[in-house]
């Protein structure tokens, strides 16, 4: 009876209506719309279209949401680009992040394998996910690199340029569109010098210099006041929170925060620590890292797992993924007591450099919990600058603002009112118009041209698709339905067994439930269940053989009243009549 | 096949080993157990026992963990108290919040009616709430005030002082026991002047001034550093606020958060707005306090919601329950359009004046983007000083250490890394030898002698139990396992009828699911389900009658492999064999 959560899969959303007062004419426009990240973190998709041109950027995945229990990932809907997929020019993967790449296995081939114009460090971590998708095709790669431009088709071309994010080798970029230059910075953050001061801002200078139409801009950070923690000082954190451990060190954090792991490693290096590395990904990551020389170590820097009993224990460091508080992810195991190398000793210092994910707090806390019971020292970003965000906060976009100086504001990936915010900033920053910082929903349509951004009453199907095991798509609302009525209350399946002749209740009607009470422990209810049911089909005049939906209508109905008076829950209740 | 969290009711607590070497003595000892609160943020419950007497403090319920779907409120387990009744002297309620009083009517008849020693505000609300179980016995209460010792038992005598928390007529108190003074100052934090000095700092002085053997502190705000926002800045920056906004202005927050919402009604009185209330609880709560004395305003200040429409927009503040994004509260039924009254127009300024509790950051995500895809302004405590915890932080607790000089603390309220690092608090503030602070678990009983804390082995049931409509205590870790299955990945019910005679499938199986995947669009996949039954069923030699729990194991093995290796999910497989 739990109705505290709103399900967002079925959340009412409220539209404002579009602001098009007359049907728009797409006639030398480019069409532009999001396919996913307006409406959540992760999932980010978008297209451009132009005549018979089609350009994509990004093909990530979303994170299971409370309310879609029981399911591996959400990808964007690609069912219009499927159906014109002749005409896609390419599709442009900003980095290396899930969220960005982690739906291509799932569309590559409904997309018509379309050439994948990337980096190369991102191409190693498609093609390392690859192997999970033999039924994939073997994507077709375009390396590219910031400071080069490249004519991708009749009507698009691209100037790469470098930005920072957390994982190394990811771009911005500016499309030249045939209705001006439109501006997609990929996820970055600022990157400082020594002495705080920001680096590399001339990029951001010369992009505004070519005259920007529209500048597209990640809103993860836009309800974050201030500047982001510089990585510097995150580093030096880390390196006096490191001199001063005693005994081991064992640091979680993100397998793809891959610029953190190496910062880590090169402190364990300089303070004369070797380091294992537990994690499936972050190994895998670091290698692919490591082997492109975004990553250099010393040789016998990184030892093996079961390496480090040899080693004393001011002399290792431990890189874990599972900050997070994954059941399955190695720092959850170890703070468990069940990871088969490495059990927790009083001293260990554990290091949380990673934020917290909203939703996961409670398992968070679960691991300090478990950690600081045995003994040993935790600390985490909130105690310590140990971690900065990826994600450019308000002052750091308002500089990108103003250096780009755009016409128009798109503001990208987030939910609605970080989006919102971001435009704000826009207005902020710029004394932009409001109407010109344009705040669009996943799948709506929008016209950009010259002098404008419409946005259209037009739709594309940009709904959940779900994946779930091999099932791509398959699970629907209803599914979904059921399986939180399951949660909340359980179900109870009455089977009858009538007599096709007569009518009649044939043998003592099976009961099976689960999730609802301890049957067990309740057989008084169970014997009035069957009861009821016996009195509910025995009203039927004799000889007259009872229809079976009405029978099942009436045990749905009427148990389920009663189970409801005694127990105050509602059970899914399943009526099966086999007729004999 | 989502695993991505821990489930807590399963979770492993590592336990460090009990400190006392030899088998302490409890002669002379006041035995100190607390029930509740100990490893969570709520159902707050502990005793003393000294000789043949009990004196109980707070019975508080905890609200429903993502690990227990389908559960109303988790209540301490009493059945230790349960089974010395007739020793019990008193249970003491420190203020009216449910994590302190919500466990009251379920409990107290099972403790044998014990007099609640509490304040006239929160006698009230325990009253207000017993409204709800009419099966519960009639409180006997004894109304005390800050500054009363009373003597409760032939053991304990009770000082009270007063707190201030969020809440109007909470306190803490000095009880006075054979072994010394124990100090358990409820839920505070520090009350400002205008001048940003801490009042009545000399509450706790004089606390200090009596000798304290053991303090016990609120770790809810141990992790916090700094100290807690005046309550006079929130209401100078609400008032700043309010007086900006050009249209209506709707208010949402705690309906406990009784404090605040007289502060809110004040400021709307002050600048000239009526103030309509939507919110069962959160309306019963003013109306009490209101009665009493606690909150004061003229007549005509408040209206009723359907006066609204009366006044023009810039005279009128709603306020609101449901500033967590609680799916039925009246903030969320506004924001999704559903409320009968109140429809969001542009200019309309919400103020979240609250914080999130965790869990619940993506049902506020949901309500601020609703609202402001409508056009409205929204604010919340992270944009504006609007909002100050009721839990004292890390300086605050400090302070109240040092001016109380305990020989020993014993962190409460809160998981074990909170308090974990309250007891830091205790050590930074009074150089307190590591081994006087105690860290405890629920259910694990304390010796409190003279000169000594000692844990003992002894561990009382503490485990959860759950209320779940009328079900109090029956859904047990089975019923809870079966619902997290059923939400991960649904389950499927197949119906076989044999022929008791000849062992022989009598009719087509008959499958249900639900959950799974949806069987309308799966035809093909339920006929290979029903082929590979027979198949199974047939193996057995003819005429030969198949053992039907054999059957069944041979059913859920191999159709639980069959659909897993088709769909890669793992659905509940619920046999059925109908013998007739």
């Amino acid at each position: 009876m739990n109705t505290k959560k709103t399900y967002l899969t079925t959340k009412k959303v409220v539209r404002k209506s579009v602001r098009a007062a007359s049907k728009p004419s797409s006639r030398d426009a480019l069409r532009y719309v999001p396919l996913g990240g307006f409406e959540e973190i992760g999932r980010n998709m978008m297209f451009f279209e132009y005549e018979d041109e089609i350009l994509i950027i990004d093909a990530g995945i979303q994170f299971p949401e409370e309310e879609t229990p029981g399911i591996d990932y959400i990808i964007p809907n690609t069912s219009y680009l499927e159906s014109k997929k002749d005409k896609i020019k390419g599709l442009i993967i900003t980095h290396g992040h899930y969220d960005h790449i982690g739906a291509i296995p799932y569309i590559l081939d409904k997309l018509g394998n379309p050439t994948i114009y990337t980096t190369r460090l991102t191409k190693e971590i498609i093609m390392k996910r690859q192997e999970d998708f033999p039924l994939s095709p073997k994507p077709v790669f375009e390396i590219v690199a910031g400071g080069e431009t490249r004519q991708l088709s009749k009507n698009f071309a691209v100037t790469f340029f470098d930005v920072i994010h957390n994982i190394p080798d990811g771009f911005g970029m500016i499309l030249r569109t045939p209705v001006g230059n439109i501006v997609h910075p990929g996820e970055f953050k600022f990157d400082y010098d020594d002495e705080g001061k920001p680096k590399r801002l001339d990029i951001w200078e010369q992009v505004g210099k070519e005259g920007i139409h529209t500048l597209m801009l990640d809103s993860t950070g836009a309800e974050v006041p201030g500047y982001a923690l510089s990585e510097r000082i995150v580093e030096k954190e880390l390196e006096k929170l490191f001199r001063a451990a005693k005994g081991r060190i064992i640091v979680g954090s993100f397998a793809s925060l891959i610029d953190r792991l190496a910062e880590i490693i090169k402190i364990a290096e300089k303070i004369g620590r070797r380091v294992a590395i537990s994690g499936f990904s972050m190994k895998g990551n670091l290698e692919i890292a490591q082997r492109l020389g975004y990553v250099k170590f010393e040789k016998g820097t990184v030892i093996q797992l079961d390496e480090i009993h040899k080693y004393r224990d001011d002399k290792v460091l431990l890189l874990c993924s599972g900050a997070q508080g994954e059941s399955n992810a190695s720092l959850m195991r170890i703070a468990n007591g069940e990871h088969k190398q490495i059990k927790i000793k009083p001293g260990d210092s554990i290091v949380l450099s990673s934020s917290v994910v909203p939703g996961n707090e409670r398992s968070v806390q679960n691991l300090k919990d478990n950690f600081a019971r045995q003994g040993a020292l935790v600390y985490h970003h909130k105690m310590l600058d140990i971690h900065s965000s990826g994600h450019a906060p308000q002052e750091e976009l308002k500089t990108v603002i103003k250096l780009v100086k755009p016409k128009f504001f798109i503001p990208i990936h987030g939910y609605y009112f970080m989006r919102w915010r971001n435009a704000q900033l826009a207005q902020e920053a710029l004394k932009m118009k409001p109407e010109n910082s344009i705040l669009l929903d996943n799948g709506v349509v929008a016209l950009i041209k010259k002098d404008s951004i419409e946005i259209t009453d037009e739709q594309l199907p940009a709904f959940y698709v779900m994946v779930d095991g091999l099932g791509v798509g398959d699970v629907g609302e209803v599914v979904l339905r059921d399986r939180r009525t399951l949660a909340q209350e359980g179900m109870i399946v009455i089977i009858t067994t009538l007599s096709k002749q007569s009518g009649r209740v044939l043998k003592n009607p099976d009961i099976i439930s689960r999730g609802f009470i301890y049957l067990k422990e309740n057989q008084e209810l169970l014997d009035e269940v069957r009861r009821k049911i016996r009195n509910i089909l025995g009203r039927s005049p004799k000889g007259q053989s009872i229809d079976a939906d009405y029978a099942k209508t009436l045990i749905r109905d009427q148990i389920g009243q009663f189970l409801y008076n005694k127990t105050q829950r509602r059970p899914m209740v399943l009526p099966v009549i086999i007729e004999i």
